[in-house]
């Protein structure tokens, strides 16, 4: 298997930032499955949502609201998408809402609603109202592992990072957690993220850099290239420490702290990808261009056939081959193109390397992670993107899991 | 399993093409793996081949020599694909070509090469070269049934299709053979097929005769979004028979019967897909364009999430909605969206249909064969792809095969 952490690291606490657990049963037995993310009044948050056409019940209240005002909370549920609920799943949306706005003492649209399970079924909203006054007990800033479990759907293992980084002469704290684990795809890629900060930052400077980090991690990864109807990543800073501004050199060190914590959360969720027993990166190299880069090392990761190779620790080359030569981009020398299992070289202009002895190739493959490189010759550009291998356990879980 | 008819039908034999097997010993042991399809001096052919960029070397050669002379015999190896083999790969095929040219006195660039199984591997051109003799000696006009089984490799039955139809006051025959059955994607879809009548056409005329056949045909399948290196399909007029020009009623009919072969093979080399249980239809119907509606169609036949649904009979409708959701169109609206499973209507108005019962779409989803239509309400353009489900005999074949 991949190596997936069983326990998480400690999770530094982000001042100003609270969470609470509940179970809630909205699925599951014996255990939390509904979360709320507390933050002061003097936070801002930035937000990226799904691109899929079909936008579930939360996110389209999530983005409404977050258009009039700076969210007081955030409530998650795991169990129940409230997905193609329709009308009636935008009222149970605002109802949970309307409830949590309630206890908390602020207007509905300060608070944001997320939802990830099953698609197509009510959300049960009295279970979800009933069990805020266990979250709200709960609050407290040392409850992100509590909540990395919470969330979780068919994942295996919560996942979360957490750094600690000097900005100027102040130390600021970002913490994240993330729930997988199908239905991984940019763009967006994983289902539900939540980081936050405790610096202070205006909102627009917070938006650019939550989509200048997702760009560069959860807009990197597949796993099946499905993607879902509600997926979201959510970045709060709380501002109960230093203030951050656009374009001074405290911005870029708390955007690299930032990109770090998007980064591990990105590389957990393939790890744990369903059924997921390696994780392999897809890096082309010398391209005429970013997107054919992208285009080139997509088509290699979302390949079946590349992916069932891999779970087989088969070193079949001609299918990474044959990968490459139908991806998507304009121009394509086949005989400038060379591939890489990690150091090991397999191909060259666009041929067998004469050096290449298979039990190398086959060395690579079996190990947990390893690097599928092309260099496509043709230019200065690269792309990388991470992905995990096709298992019997994708298909067992994805025929047994009603998602 | 998906019906797949382990006994041909009775191959009507093609006037003027005979065609011989041989077991060459190239790969497999115990059965024929070298097939000569030898057509006479007033014959003609057309031809399509793979869009990948990687060509193998048969694909290479056999282009060129189409482009320079009308064939007499068509050389087709399976059990090694002759691709990834660089510039020795296209020798060992000119080699093979140049064997049969001196055993039927013809040039060699009379002699189109196809080869079919394992990549990277180079082809050993001697037992190619010694089963030619056993391939002329059976040479015979009622050996479609043989060569169709000769052509194998994870297939797990022999692909046939066979017409007679009126033309005018004559009557022509139509007979083809193909085979799969992974790495099946337009365009083009299948590995190889073969095709052949009787009747004299241009080559000109042939040519366009086949491209219109094969995009109603094997360029609306998908197994897994893998094209090979190796797509090839041949369509032979022998001119045994009656004369059909273009623009007249006799070719309308002569295509027809083409089309209808095609189509067999196309939903044949489905049926027979790699792992595949059940055979499903994705109708997209009300789309602005035909292209949109093939975005769709193919969005929601590949998606690995579908799939694995469908070999569960599991009607999770939120998993088509999603894989609508994302497709590559430039307007969807998604209110408008309606998807049926046959007739049950489970989606109307982009939501969960109130009439739907579960059971209903689970009964359609347990049939070896059924349809998933979508209608986009946004216009009168169709498009229909054919594909097959996501089982762990699947992962199974591509992990334990290497082809």
């Amino acid at each position: 298997m991949a190596a997936k952490p069983e326990s998480l690291p400690e999770l530094h606490p982000v001042s100003g930032v609270r969470l609470g657990t509940a179970a809630a049963a909205i699925r599951y037995r014996d255990r939390d499955d509904l979360v709320v993310i507390e933050c002061g009044a003097g936070s801002s948050a930035a937000a990226v949502f799904t691109r899929n056409r079909f936008v579930a019940a939360p996110v389209q209240v999530a983005r409404s609201h977050l258009a009039t005002a700076s969210p007081r909370a955030l409530l998650i549920n795991a169990g129940n998408a409230n997905a193609g609920t329709g009308e009636a799943g935008f009222n149970d949306a605002l109802s949970c809402c309307a409830a949590l706005a309630e206890e908390l003492g602020c207007a509905v649209t300060e608070i944001l609603p997320f939802s990830t399970g099953v698609i197509g079924e009510p959300l049960p909203v009295q279970r979800v109202v009933s069990g805020l006054p266990a979250c709200l007990d709960s609050l407290a800033e040392d409850n992100w592992a509590a909540a990395a479990r919470a969330i979780m759907t068919t994942d295996t293992v919560p996942k979360a990072s957490t750094r600690k980084v000097s900005v100027g002469n102040d130390t600021v704290t970002v913490t994240g957690i993330a729930k997988g684990a199908g239905m991984i795809h940019p763009d967006m890629a994983t289902l539900l993220t939540f980081v936050a900060t405790d610096a202070a930052v205006a909102p627009q400077a917070l938006q650019a850099m939550l989509e200048a980090g997702v760009a560069m991690s959860l807009n990197r990864i597949t796993i099946d290239g499905d993607t879902s109807t509600n997926d979201s990543c959510v970045l709060l800073a709380s501002g109960a420490g230093v203030s951050v501004s656009s374009g001074t050199e405290a911005y870029d060190q708390l955007f690299a702290a930032v990109a770090e914590v998007l980064t591990d959360l990105a590389r957990a969720v393939v790890r744990d990808g369903e059924g997921a027993s390696k994780f392999i990166a897809v890096r082309v190299e010398g391209g005429a261009s970013e997107a054919d880069c992208l285009a080139v090392a997509n088509t290699v990761a979302l390949s079946p056939l590349v992916k069932t190779a891999c779970f087989a620790s088969d070193p079949n080359w001609g299918r990474i081959l044959a990968a490459v030569g139908r991806a998507p981009v304009a121009e394509l020398e086949v005989s400038r193109v060379a591939i890489w299992l990690d150091q090991v070289r397999v191909v060259q202009h666009g041929g067998l390397d004469p050096d290449y002895r298979e039990a190398a190739g086959a060395g690579v493959m079996q190990q947990d992670e390893f690097t599928i490189r092309v260099d496509l010759g043709a230019g200065t550009s690269t792309a990388e993107v991470w992905t995990c291998d096709l298992s019997y356990d994708y298909v067992k879980i994805n025929a047994e899991y009603r998602s």
